[in-house]
């Protein structure tokens, strides 16, 4: 089960074409991903950062776009992290509204010491939960292949 | 009681004063307005327009910002309307953060026919309800003077 | 003659009524006064308070929304101080586009030391600066009055 | 030469880290499609929208974050398109600041009747504008598989 982070689709998320605006999809995604950083009791990036002095920055985000997203129904991004290197970590999210697949991407973060933005190894106890949350599959395959 | 809106303050509302940054918060209140109307079974702003063909634009806002807002807490918004003219409509919303009071507003809408953005008289259905939602003092100071 | 900050309004920027969304003319509005900033030689809010740790944050906002902003034209934001206090200063922004007044707004900061998050009065270079571009007949007026 | 957008990032733009908060840049790189459209005559997607009923709504977004991006320079962002196919366009952006590379992307749109959301070809002036802008080396390379 992945994590579930509900955003409230809104009139100011439009445009005239009635439908959300491209960019907000990856500020949509990016709010989930923050969900669920704030969901395993660190605080979201915001701890991370301000408590913890530990950055994600992105290298990379992949987004394809499905069906158009409204303010019709709630949109249910849907999080888990589907990879996770020596200093870096992936997520794969997707949106869903009323049951449709709406949108999904992947991002890559690397770890940084937050105040001189050099790149880090997670401390331990973030990279066991990174690992906990993995999907099964791709721990066993990671296991597999180690 | 006010209708009350949730939101969840999170990294990206923040500007480098680690702090929700002083846009957001015209931006959270104007959500949280949007969602009094969607509470009210009217869809929220997009229903009113996409399926009402009735537009609300803002003539004025006015917001005093005591606090400032962090991801530490979930944002409260409490909305009620405080003002129903002819073609006018006017919300107070205000924002608490742990039960801090971080700002409050004012905000005027006039109602238009959303595709001919020509001022109008709300629908019957509609003036109900925002009557009934009338702070209960202010309503009553209306009928006095009525 | 105000200084003067031009914005190109874009299809992200309107909502499904086909009009730049309300939240998007308090940070226009914001903008402006960043560049205004940026152009008395202090690198904006950003080097303000990156460089000089100084913050100004916003104790108010009073916006009259006066004709639809939208992608067609340009929008070209006045602003000039209108008030200097002990501790804070005070902006008005306009906002026209193709010759007509949209929008308009008073806005009132604080100056504060920007890492303790406390009042402080201007350093005279700032306070020399705010005093030049106010409005001349507020800086007689201010004059007669004192 | 492709087409070149200025975008002036300001404090606004950014999060506690003190650059440009993640989802900024597909926003940046939306405007600068956006204006590209414009430069070309179009009226942008605006125009494209609302005097043409075509819709461009994007399919993908893949984008690489080399470097952050902060209020210190102007923002460049070049903008060219890079596929053209029976009814979709693809354009690569990507963004500079004092003359380094902060992210670059690649974005596919299809094109719609906007009114229905119906997959459509393009009209032949449009096709002809993106022909003209294509890369110079996809043209030709074009050419020899045609």
């Amino acid at each position: 089960m992945s994590f579930e982070h509900e955003v409230h689709v809104g009139w100011g998320d439009c445009d005239p074409a009635a439908v959300a605006y491209t960019a907000r999809i990856p500020s949509f995604a990016l709010q989930a991903m923050d969900a669920w950083w704030e969901h395993q009791g660190l605080g979201g990036w915001y701890g991370l950062n301000v408590d913890h002095n530990i950055g994600t920055p992105f290298v990379k985000m992949n987004i394809d776009f499905r069906v158009p997203v409204t303010p019709r129904h709630r949109l249910i991004c849907s999080v888990r992290p589907n990879m996770l290197g020596q200093t870096s970590v992936g997520f794969h999210v997707d949106g869903h509204q009323d049951g449709t697949l709406c949108f999904e991407g992947d991002f890559v973060s690397v770890f940084v010491v937050a105040d001189r933005f050099e790149k880090r190894t997670p401390p331990p106890d973030i990279r066991a939960i990174v690992e906990r949350e993995l999907d099964e599959g791709l721990r066993n395959g990671a296991a597999a292949a180690g």
